[in-house]
């Protein structure tokens, strides 16, 4: 099928679109780059040695014979090529990554507060109201997160996918009715994504648009089959306390002897996914889109869940770094329980990488190879929540 | 106490800034004129002959002695000024008014679906990434609009206040949760305020910030005692397919003898209320804020309910004038029923104007007046909600 990738050139788009082109799709990547430019405004650079782009697409060309075309695109600020480009290039699927994606980041201040709301909110609504105008039937596959169902909110009952059944009382007795899972977002990224999920609703209500969306757990591990054919084609490893995933910067914190820093007490209990299954996820939500008129399909694109605290001590104790606890930056429990629905992947057959299995390969090919990359000055996390929070100093220099 | 009025140039927001001033508050007015702005796109003008902002600001200084001031400003694309104008005016509280209101013009086009979106979601995070910069303690009270409830939803059960009490299903049995009552919006524009909920139910939550959102009836009417002082000060009347609201063209329809347009059965039940107590409502929701660290106070602003074809029935038997049947362009059940609360008002002391008292002097005040400056040609609503559906003809030329 014809796949346009939006967001195609970040951590998660890049090996999607590389899997995707694999597969036998025809794939067009859409980016503004707008990742590596906040690796510029941020001052730091992906662990691994990621290449421009139309490196990238050179050496994917060269070894699999794969044409990917690429199109230097702004979602939310080019509506008129929003919609040139889907006319031109008539996808089948959209899958849209195109967000800004870090809840540090878009906690940093107003300047990124405002930028992460108009980037996803007007990116994802540009995309809903030109696919509208051109009239085609193009299905949308997007990348949500589990953190728009909150957590804690459910007690023991496990979080659904997408939908929960609730009991109404009414005068006569109670309703039995299906709602969109209450909203609870811990950040205003986690907020975007529940804005979105109102705007896939409306659409696929008054227009019949199909809209596929993922509420994915935290991703780890970097590379996939694809990435891995040539060190120009490798994914990026963000590390730094506002992009760097935690499991990810615990693998990098190990390989460089930083301690690893755990906030608050760690009992967080989160849901992790490993980038291999990213995109396996993403190829079976294409291969199985909503009908026409149907509301949106939602999955949990996740695979195993973990409290923060065991995972850094199990990384602690495979390469003997010592843990410290910092001040927690964020609004949130101290401690939670996580029960998660993901059923709706198994049954289409995904086969989940654990974390025994890729942890020490991941510390070994990443963490170690491009330890000399590291930047300490910017690995403990200093964007707080709101004014007035305790900011932890660095531990290494 | 200081009040900042954002939109404060509109149909809502300029009789609430009169009240307000003439109850002793110390208004500034902020406002982009956008509202006249589509008045000049869509070539139609208030039925009533409403005055530039300065002269209207001049007859109200002649006629009380108060002084209101204003200030030209872009609530979604002036961040920065609307930052200086908050630290500068320091206000108590903010009212604001300040989105695209109207569902059929958020329904024409991309474009104004874009527009829609981006005016209201952008320019109400603004306010509340502003306030939190800031750094200062102002309340916010926000117009919202019934439609985020949808219509029907809940059985013979009334719409609460904003929250809702359901029963989540557990393996031991059930919780019970206060949740904010699923969204269900019938248009582009209703979508915006769904969005709004969201935003603000995470800046209570994360940053204290003290909000009251007013879901409002349709309202009907024009004048208050302030704005009836001097013509001058007149409020603004919409009459045309896309800012007319149902009741107000129903009576400039009677005025200049056009058949009463009743769009599909007439059977849709919706709630009104009189401009009158639209700006008592403001002053009592200012008068009551939430405590900070509460969640967002919600209000029904609403004070009766009537189905469109009684509405239309009750009109047509006072004047004389026919009803027409019209395809419906909106996308909604050909018939519902509405159970609305509106405890809270109430209980603070509202005591509404009705349809029975207040529709003869509209019909009298406004309609006949000035009948002589309708547009035949702006009266049958053209919007459609998606491509393809029955556009109705004029009427009458």
């Amino acid at each position: 099928m014809r796949v346009l990738v939006l967001g195609g050139d970040g951590f998660c788009g890049w090996p999607t679109a590389l899997h995707l082109s694999q597969a036998g799709h025809d794939v067009t990547i859409a980016d503004n780059l707008s990742r590596r430019f906040i690796d510029v405004e941020l001052e730091v650079e992906s662990l691994t040695p990621i290449r421009p782009v139309h490196e990238r697409l050179a050496a994917w060309r060269e070894h699999t014979g794969k044409e990917i075309r690429f199109v230097n695109l702004d979602l939310a600020r080019e509506y008129d090529r929003v919609l040139g480009v889907l006319l031109e290039s008539r996808p089948d699927a959209v899958v849209h990554f195109a967000e800004q994606r870090a809840a540090p980041y878009s906690m940093r201040s107003a300047k990124t507060k405002r930028y992460t709301v108009d980037n996803n909110v007007t990116g994802t609504h540009n995309l809903l109201a030109a696919i509208v105008e051109t009239g085609l039937d193009i299905a949308v596959v997007h990348l949500g997160t589990m953190g728009v169902y909150g957590y804690g909110w459910s007690g023991s009952a496990p979080i659904p996918e997408g939908y929960l059944t609730v009991h109404v009382p009414t005068p006569e007795g109670q309703l039995e009715r299906e709602i969109l899972h209450p909203a609870n977002p811990g950040s205003v990224y986690h907020m975007t994504k529940t804005l979105d999920q109102l705007l896939f609703a409306f659409y696929a209500k008054n227009d019949g648009v199909r809209v596929t969306d993922l509420h994915q757990g935290i991703v780890w591990g970097t590379q996939t089959p694809e990435t891995a054919i040539d060190e120009r084609l490798i994914n990026r490893f963000d590390y730094d306390g506002d992009f760097g995933t935690v499991l990810n910067r615990f693998i990098m914190q190990a390989a460089i002897g930083h301690p690893l820093t755990v906030h608050g007490t760690g009992g967080q209990t989160r849901a992790f996914i490993h980038i291999r299954d990213t995109v396996r996820c993403i190829e079976l939500a294409l291969d199985d889109p909503p009908v026409r008129g149907e509301q949106v399909s939602v999955f949990n694109q996740v695979t195993e869940t973990y409290q923060v605290r065991a995972l850094a001590e199990l990384v602690s104790r495979m390469t003997g770094v010592e843990i410290v606890y910092l001040p927690n930056p964020r609004k949130e429990a101290a401690e939670n329980d996580l029960n998660v629905t993901r059923d709706r992947f198994l049954a289409l057959g995904l086969n989940p990488t654990t974390l025994s299995e890729g942890l020490l390969e991941e510390t070994r090919e990443i963490g170690v190879k491009y330890a000399s990359r590291a930047d300490f000055s910017k690995i403990v996390a200093k964007t707080v929540w709101s004014a007035g929070m305790e900011v932890s100093p660095d531990l290494m220099r």
